[in-house]
């Protein structure tokens, strides 16, 4: 078999992990051959190819980024898309499958063109850890680690000088990040997309750790949003017109938390650090088994499905069950991080 | 409730952040009073224990090592050990219930003791993720991160010097840490106890990869045995007698590779580095989760019973159960692995 | 000698390495007493002092912060500032000599005491390595590794989204941390105080790796000023009086070059990560030399002076000659980096 | 010019990025030719090189080990080898000049060499830090940041068994490796060529440790020799012919160690780790500096000569000079350290 593969949205540590156990699986059980397309679906409307051989593979688990590139171009767009299209790419060019590696706006992409007859075997990519139809996305531990870290950094310079810090992690939707980079950290606040908070109580956590004599840490997933949020923004005199940029939400919180209880504060947003560099081991052992399976999946004749890890196995769910479905972190499990705030 | 909590066995990275998760969880949602037992059951035979409150766990998740120290002290043996002394003391002492933090020996022990009247919860520890009653034991994906970091380092002098390189890892049963760094270093041969090889096939991997032009990197657990090794050490002349240490397994493979490939060879033994130091940020939300559930469990009256992880959900189960069953790496893994050697 | 020890200013990673090896060797040596101020000068002015043991520095070289807290309040000010009413309290509690740990501001009041007859011996701390009379400080270094690291993580993610980075280190007023983290991570250009450059310029940089098919990435230090920075304002249509906060440097250059060149480009600022967290080896050398030899340059009653290191040796200076002489990036260092450029 | 490069002896972090620098400078600059030695001298005999472009070398400063490989190999040796051939070989190629990478065997093979009419400029590499001719050598610092992690994480795991532990670290000659990470890591006791000490003033140390209720921890120098080594050997019950293998140092030291105190003690051994892997920030920007430099004093056709570091400078001096002089820890900085030590 002939299979293209692709990664898709924005990057995450892992994805060449996965390339690299595509091909070697691909090429070692099946004498597979592969082409990787460039820069995501665009590569796929454009008919932008380059083969993949093993020696193309070669010290790319640890690599981060994607050999491939990225783009968040949609299949179905342009002159040169949708499912026919593309159909005719594949055909001239002998390409039987597609592995496409991608998040959710990817994912349901795969799912309808697999609808229209292609055949496609999705890899979730989710660094945010979002999916509900996996334990575990590629990438998610290592952005923990990451801003773990910087939590342990944080620390030793919030109590020298007895400030307040409150640091950003990434979670658009979910606060997956926050939480086990808070809890791993032992910061004293986590607030996440999916638990609302007023600044009063966040307030009254940095009060009640400053009684104890201990410099306040809070970690705030970028999405999450306060109660009372348009109340904040008016109470900082900016209307909607006159916001050229009004940053993120640690940019707002350390001033209302500095405001309110008299603790000077700071923020840090970690960005796209948390995107990039060597996975860790986890994120590789687990990147490298999607993309062995993700090639088993398409031997099988699984079109439209997607690879997920549950437990500490290697399964195949449909796509059109795991896409939609949201993997919020659930009230236990922000109960149980909330024993260590304050 | 008075609890005591004691650390047994080898050290492993989250044993301190067990201690913190179980503390913290116990004073502020019981108002819970701990101590915690010196060298693990020799400071319930001796009745060697000390308070712990919640500032002294402060800063401890990122902590390796035990603040409590750990032995091998067994607590059926010695003028003060077994079920009716223990028990005296802990009468004498107001403790109502003990967490014991150990591998298979002291989760037997407790279990026998638990059997005897005594009140306790076990948390698994076993750096090697031996046990199969949990998907992951805390401190394995520590030592998997620092094996993978050492293969990473590895790799490149190996390369500069066209060496094979062999690396000793932990895994005494059971290969686990060899199959995680081995698959996310990109080793070309992994070596577990679970699945003995002659050297000639070991040998067989080291050729093919010097033939592709690259530098044999193998990945060996201490308990790997050779299919052939009474033959191996003959081979070396040296007889049961005169031996006065052989030395682990890799010491034992390289001279055996270099004879045989005339590869030059060179061994490397990680062992106490993989124990020691800050756990990952995996395992500090683990151990945290398990040392909380813990607590709980206590409070639910589960003596007998052990914290597990299963998927991402922490689950009690019975000791008599989990004990005894050596979590194995099966065929389906090894094989999977086995696509990335040569 | 009873020796009272500050640390001043803004944290830096090996203060309190420098409190370890001040401590060990009066203690060992001398049989020195010694006392830690509590936030800086404010503790001296407070009499606001705890006693130091052996035990106290214990495993603390490694050790992110300062145990003694630090701020940024100044001797000479305040009801019971200025040298008469130091001497007083210091008399009253017979501590003898002060150690001061701190910056430009700390170095020149210690002179200005000594001048007015206190004993006094200064440890230079500047994480930007902004003081011409030392070699290097301790915590540039770790400064350094952060800031490389980050690049290393930042390059992929750019490649995978070929993307422009603008990567913001610290530096107010010398360029150092970004001279040498640029060159560690290969920055195609590097932004420094002591360099003024036009937006051209560096779009020129970005242009030429773009043409050559990489992913542009720029390091910036903080203090870094356009040639033409009003007009860049006036650009952006931000008029003096109408702007809350205009962020960084590099929140300013990324969407410049977007502008001009075309490029996707995006920016992080490091910030307070730079300061926190374990000393490199290289800093927990030096820190703990510094406080060793500040030690012998008191019982040499050397007052005024303060430690360095030329070359592999530390010194001794004296603060008036060592404070006020910046130690900015020299042209022939800028010159060898530029030819990494574009 | 068309200049060749080789890389000679063991491995060292670092390589690659003198190569990186050499060439980006010598491609910008003077738009030099570059070919690279294959595994050293080598290449040079057997004529076996290949050309190195900018291209060749890019993200090459973060990448362990060498790309144009190393080896031991005498250029005055085999059919091929000396003075007059090589000239030949460089001659028929048109290849004007080599820069040579390597340690003190390379340098003064190189100097013969430039004595006989070849037109040479050396780059020390040493690892060890062994030659006094420079501050400063590539790789050194990385191998302390490896070592000193090593004793970071060895502490803990020995303070949690009570344990005594010996770790071996680089340093046949000279013990800098040794002395700089036990200074940062807070060993116990520092054991250098430099400095023969006696098993019984090591266990003066290891009791008066234990003594304050601490593991001791003991970094030792490959190099090092007890004062009565060979008493030693007889004690273990070994005579000189039936030693098929001793192993090295650390190894010998643990068994008595806890013979003469009684505390469980452990060694380990650091090895080919030290070598491999990503250098730091610090090694990046020397080793960068080193081949910019060297490609400069080609240019001045200071032939012979050899880069060095200077307080903060990269100078030249002659290889006559600068070959036969090691760089042994002074005594001052010994007794430095020793403060730290019991």
């Amino acid at each position: 078999m002939k299979i293209g593969i692709l990664t898709s949205g924005g990057d995450c540590p892992g994805l060449n992990a996965v390339i690299r156990g595509a091909v070697l699986k691909g090429v070692i059980s099946h004498d597979t051959e592969f082409v990787g397309f460039r820069w995501g679906w665009k590569g796929v409307v454009e008919g932008d190819f380059t083969s993949i051989t093993r020696h193309d593979v070669r010290g790319l688990s640890k690599q981060g980024g994607t050999i491939l590139g990225s783009s968040r171009t949609n299949p179905f767009e342009g002159e040169h898309g949708g499912p026919e299209n593309i159909q005719r790419m594949l055909d001239e060019n002998g390409i039987e499958a597609i592995i496409a590696i991608g998040g959710e706006g990817t994912l349901a992409a795969a799912q309808r063109l697999t609808d229209a007859g292609l055949r496609i075997i999705g890899v979730p990519k989710t660094i945010d850890n979002d999916l509900a139809a996996t334990d575990y996305s590629f990438g998610f531990e290592t952005a923990v680690e990451i801003a773990t870290e910087a939590i342990d950094r944080l620390r030793t310079t919030a109590e020298s000088h007895n400030r307040c810090m409150v640091l950003e992690v990434m979670g658009r939707h979910v606060g997956w990040i926050a939480l086990h980079s808070g809890m791993a950290g032992g910061a004293h606040a986590i607030l996440i997309p999916e638990q609302p908070m007023g600044i009063e109580e966040i307030c009254h956590y940095v009060d009640s750790v400053r009684e104890r004599g201990r410099a306040p840490l809070i970690v705030v997933a970028e999405g999450f949003k306060l109660d009372t949020m348009e109340e904040a923004h008016s109470h900082l005199g900016l209307d909607a017109f006159n916001r050229p940029r009004l940053g993120g939400i640690a940019e707002k919180l350390a001033p209302m938390i500095e405001e309110r209880t008299g603790i000077e504060s700071r923020h840090t947003v970690l960005g796209h650090i948390q995107r990039g560099g060597a996975p860790s081991a986890y994120d590789r052992v687990l990147a490298t088994r999607l993309g062995m399976h993700a090639v088993d999946a398409a031997y099988d004749g699984a079109w439209g499905s997607m690879v997920t890890l549950r437990g500490t196995d290697i399964e195949t769910v449909s796509i059109a069950e795991a896409v939609g479905s949201l993997n919020r972190v659930p009230q236990h499990r922000y109960d149980e991080a909330k024993i260590l705030f304050g």
